[in-house]
């Protein structure tokens, strides 16, 4: 109060004005990011981004997943108590009449919804799309408050851990494929989650706020996540010294059979639970010839709400440093677990589908991908343009107009320049900056002697071709390239 | 009031109940709708939707487009004042701090917003995505509140009219492609329906209001439009009257030949401007080959605000009445023009750039084409698996899970029942009802042999072939099929 006063009224507003911008406001450089934290993204990111969510996606269809889609916004009660403490970065619609609506938050409950509407007992399907969270973003990090998420989900009842080794076998394939170096599966189980803090001593009522600050282990140091359970969550320093000793552990297939021997989580019938299902999860994952990719980690907590047995997180265990790379912290790039529940809570009847599923993080994989490239300096098309049409002759726009409805109608990806008069260099110079490989040229010459010429952009030699046989010609030539 | 009292109060209740339910909360069926007039889309929808949007998206390929995607929202302001009467029906989200934000309305006036804050000047781009509007949606069209478009447009300063033929050309490449049966492009001006109300004797200030009614011509008879003209927006009625002159005329080339002779049009000097362009444009559409479908229709208007040249809009001449069809009323299939004031209007300076584009209509196309398929009984498979991965004997697990990891490792598209001793009939079954066309069978006779045996579903023959060659024999039979 004191200082404002010795402020100018002007020099207030603009310190005022500096404070409350966003961080977001400051971006600069090729990513023109607009002021509410979302994006726009250009024909380079769309490059990228198609050539990945290409490979996505045909994983989840060798998987035998359907697709599907529901709209961007749900009824706001259908996603409020779904994401534990996350619940307030929600994006709400204006109240215009009619019900309350906010913009979907992941991809998870808005299937569940459906499962429970349509009364759908068993699917597998895949979905991609965006959804919203009003995140600070760290563009950084190519964080923003509209992403896009890549979900798989098994929902039915069967035998146990088959469908969930099939999630951990997806996120392997698809890790391989984008080739984005060395990576490491985390997995634990929620009852394991649950039944270490019961056997720690964590008052059941503490569990989903404790289980949300363990999942920071992974951002935070253990003294920090510590400080914050004892002091903020007001947890006793001995119960979140225990929960301490396990969360430090982490190994394959042998730290299962270990904890079953722990004298105080072999007490726990959830946690047992939990184990026993590892156990034939990793037996599983051994027959798919993933084992070593996977760790059972009893830090890995996952912060949402919905999770009730298998629970899992993939990291990329060195971001690739190749020269010149700057070093990437880019955090987990997939995850998911199994949720028995939710479908159950929009059942008027409270009839249960349990599902298993995992989210790949695009953005994320999206930002590596990008970030490599710009290294590299390697460069995208982001047309697909095959040929282009060209004369070095004035007042032959009309020959070029049929000339290329006949390569259009052909199927041929084809530009011109939309001029009437055009000159050559211009035109050819064209090709080389959008990588057009081929150029057909008709003149007065041309048209006299019924032929068309075709140039490779790349060796600059040119051939006369019967006009009768250009398109044949062509096609040829994009077959052989 | 009178009669309220008369009425018991639960009979008062459910009445009430029955009129405030908006008209989409009773559909039934296959598609599943929720109440807030938007709907979730089934794997069957999607498998619709991929081939349509696969063609559409080719074809602007084909025309050297680049992709991009635009934010779910923008600043409201950005919105406002772009649509005209429509403008009421914007998707606004609550304020919780920060910018008003809305959902788009269209793709357009982002692209717009794009070009202007990245300082774009020249860009040919197609956009696919969701837009969002509150209307009341008459689902029997197929009419949402979410929506997808289909966006290709051409920004920069070019020779006149030839981007604006080739919007033309790929409208008529899309239609005849999708097979949706004859169509035909109305084409007008801007710049002749404005210079028509001038001479006409429309004052300058009820331009933009009598452009809306006459908009409505293809939805209502003339004597309606008149109507709302002469009563709601107070025309004079001889005003209307020569304007009904006018909107009753269509036709070729001919016809715009006849408007330069027009004793009161030919006065105009905007309406020249717009004949000429036009006469340029059946110049061009001639050499492209689709001149005979294009009619130049006087009563073409566009409500949206932003046009100011050349505008169109693709009707279905004949829906395809095949036996048991019902006949469809689908309006317009696609439309679009130019807008050359548009991107000036988000530049500090006013900069323009000039713009042309269309929109294809993808959500109705989807619909004929389901509609199509549900008369003629079509199913379509909603999952592309190759091979199913069966057992006729028990505790086999293991050995299916070896066996379908491989066919995933080489890239085959699997699937296998989740249970750990299914029926040979009930895997059998899943095949035939999910269209699986291969299975291969393990069971101990094939274990001890070291073969698989390969089914083929359709014919019910059953080979069986050494496990080292099985993915190669299982690659050769995909491909012959």
């Amino acid at each position: 109060m004191h200082l404002l006063g010795l402020l100018p009224r002007r020099a207030w507003a603009s310190l005022l004005s500096q404070l409350l911008r966003p961080p977001w406001a400051s971006c600069t450089g090729a990513v023109r990011c607009q002021s509410q934290g979302t994006r726009d993204l250009s024909p380079q990111h769309m490059v990228v981004r198609e050539k990945i969510l290409d490979l996505v996606i045909s994983c989840f269809k060798r998987h035998g997943a359907k697709g599907m889609d529901t709209p961007a916004f749900e009824l706001k009660e259908t996603l409020t108590e779904k994401y534990g403490e996350d619940s307030g970065l929600m994006y709400d619609l204006k109240d215009q009449g009619g019900e309350l609506l906010s913009l979907r938050y992941d991809l998870t409950v808005p299937f569940a919804r459906y499962l429970a509407m349509n009364k759908v007992k068993k699917m597998k399907r895949y979905h991609v799309g965006k959804v919203w969270r009003r995140e600070s973003p760290t563009i950084v990090q190519g964080r923003y408050r509209e992403f896009c998420q890549c979900d798989f989900d098994i929902a039915g009842q069967f035998d146990p851990m088959i469908p969930d080794a099939e999630c951990l076998k997806i996120m392997c394939e698809i890790l391989s494929g984008l080739q984005l170096g060395d990576f490491l599966i985390k997995v634990n189980d929620r009852r394991i989650v649950d039944g270490m803090f019961a056997v720690c001593g964590v008052p059941e009522s503490k569990f989903r706020a404790i289980c949300s600050s363990i999942d920071k282990l992974d951002k935070m140091a253990w003294k920090d996540v510590r400080h914050e359970m004892v002091v903020k969550k007001g947890l006793a320093p001995e119960v979140a010294d225990r929960i301490g000793d396990y969360v430090q552990c982490h190994g394959g297939v042998s730290l299962v059979e270990q904890m079953f021997q722990d004298p105080r989580l072999s007490q726990n019938k959830q946690a047992l639970e939990g184990l026993g299902d590892l156990k034939l999860l990793f037996e599983y994952l051994t027959l798919f010839g993933i084992a070593d990719k996977i760790s059972f980690d009893l830090s890995l907590a996952r912060g949402l709400d919905y999770y009730t047995g298998v629970i899992y997180e993939a990291v990329l265990l060195q971001t690739p440093t190749q020269a010149g790379e700057e070093p990437l912290n880019v955090g987990s790039v997939a995850a998911g677990g199994r949720y028995d529940g939710l479908v159950g809570m929009f059942d008027p009847k409270g009839h249960k589908v349990p599902c298993v599923g995992l989210s790949i993080g695009v953005e994320r994989i999206f930002y590596i991908v990008e970030q490599r490239m710009k290294t590299k300096g390697e460069k995208v098309r982001t047309t697909e343009t095959q040929v282009f049409v060209a004369t070095p002759q004035k007042n032959f726009l009309q020959e070029r107009l049929k000339l290329i409805a006949e390569l259009w109608n052909s199927g041929i990806k084809a530009e011109m320049l939309y001029k009437n008069n055009p000159k050559l260099l211009t035109q050819l110079h064209y090709c080389e900056s959008t990588g057009i490989p081929l150029v057909v040229i008709i003149g007065e010459q041309e048209l006299k002697e019924g032929v068309i010429k075709i140039r490779s952009v790349a060796s600059r030699e040119e051939v006369a071709i019967k006009r009768e046989n250009l398109v044949a010609e062509i096609q040829k030539r994009l077959s052989e390239s």
